[in-house]
């Protein structure tokens, strides 16, 4: 029974060359799966998956990558963010627990500071404090905030000193379920419109649950997008999403151009959104034949 | 590289002491992937999948329990049929090419003559006559008509004798590509309703490409039926039948209440339909994780 881990680290670059030399780390392992790269968040999403233990090596060496060759002082983009490698995920896939990918992200998050002096966080399921459990709160004032925020005796890292290391930040790292990355892009270039949609269907405004979302401009194509991240996959589906946006953008004098994924979709999520939008009575990610021969 | 073949035979059967019987062959040899049964069809549909010497046992011993077990003498329902083993298609999954699944056709069928004296045709890519190729033309005036039609030197089959076998008719035999084999149900009982539907979406009729419909009516529930096989996946999604449908009910002053795929789709043909559904621009299979693992 092999365990399986998926590492979704995110690096705040869209150089083409370090995006190179990151991708060689996880190539040299054997457990690259893919990767995005956006020039308009200047942000790099890696998804890498197998042995827990290449997996470990590979980002580390990926996060030496970084540091060497990110500097954040010099780094603008779309996307918040507070580290040369801004958040590091790890979701267990296969004959692995929650508890086990949490200490797999502790042993990262340990090694991270000592190796490479860049303090670390933990959240989502790796979480020490009730506060750093949305990696939202815990990047909120981005990395030129950084400073600051961690003189707060309620901000000293996990790992690591209680300053940011002087190029490459902090690092977030931690165990979470399955999320979507998923944005829309919208057929206008007013940002506005993105927000007023991001606003209305944020969870935390009483939106759709499990649902985080922001209004963001791409510049490179004068676009305006639905930022999301879902993080509840059972409450809702691509397809309802996708749905209400359609809505809201109908509502405000436009329509959807198109939507992307960042990262890797796992099949219980797409089974949940075909049953949406095909009204399936009973269909359930074991009616896909591959996914049936994966885990028979 | 093991090879992965698929099968997905058609008993006239829905008897669930038959079921059960036929089952337990699949299962002897860790084949079973899944079934349907439906009473108003009168048919159970077997999803097995495998090393393709075990498959074929698998299918020898069932098609063995179905001669012995249906007597299409007193065989009705509404999906048209004219064998006990009313059709075998064989696909080829994983590291196997069409030409070897038609070999492993032409060894099923041969032994199902000898063995139980049951006639068969091939059809599909192992069809040995161009009118053989559509499983509709072979099967064309169903068991009832087969001792007229096998008179006919066109209509000798490819194994066995040129009359039926008393009880369990002809078998269909062949390797074809993955089809789709998908029903939707209507918020009526009118057929005729069904029937102007599967009419309109019709390849045959200058429809929907690779679509071929019936219309049925579900007696258990007084419900209408729109039954399809899906035959060319690569031009034509799931959620383009389905939203034509929509629009045709609609027109007809009536909806969709669900719908079902029998079997197992492939996991090209939901990443299309999902492709669809929410407006990706980059979605395919590989981004779905499991299935890149699988194929790693």
């Amino acid at each position: 029974m092999e365990k399986i881990i998926e590492c979704v680290p995110n690096f705040s670059t869209s150089d083409p060359k370090v995006l190179d030399l990151l991708k060689a780390c996880f190539k040299k392992h054997g457990v690259l799966i893919g990767y995005e790269c956006d020039i308009d968040h200047n942000r790099a999403v890696i998804t890498c998956a197998g042995n827990p233990k290449k997996v470990i090596k590979a980002v580390l060496q990926a996060v030496g990558v970084a540091v060497q060759n990110i500097d954040l002082n010099t780094h603008t983009g779309a996307h918040p963010r507070m580290g040369a490698v801004d958040v590091i995920p790890f979701i267990p896939v296969k004959n692995m627990t929650m508890q086990e990918a949490v200490e797999v992200s502790k042993i990262v998050g340990s090694k991270i500071s000592k190796k490479f002096d860049v303090p670390v966080f933990l959240y989502a399921h790796s979480a020490s404090k009730a506060n750093r459990v949305q990696l939202s709160d815990v990047r909120r004032g981005g990395f030129e905030g950084l400073v600051q925020k961690m003189k707060d005796p309620d901000w000293q890292p996990d790992f690591g000193n209680n300053t940011p290391h002087k190029t490459a930040g902090a690092t977030v790292c931690g165990a979470r379920d399955f999320l979507l990355a998923y944005n829309i892009n919208l057929n206008t270039s007013d940002v506005n419109i993105a927000k007023k949609i991001a606003s209305s269907i944020r969870e935390s405004n009483g939106g759709l649950k499990g649902v985080k979302a922001l209004g963001l401009m791409l510049k490179s194509t004068d676009t305006a997008q639905v930022s999301m991240n879902i993080t509840d996959c059972n409450s809702i589906s691509l397809f309802e999403v996708f749905s209400t946006v359609k809505q809201l953008a109908h509502n405000l004098d436009t329509s959807i151009k198109n939507s992307e994924l960042i990262g890797y979709a796992p099949m219980h999520i797409i089974a949940k959104s075909m049953k949406q939008a095909v009204v399936f009575d009973e269909f359930d990610k074991n009616r896909v034949l591959e996914y049936t021969l994966w885990n028979k």
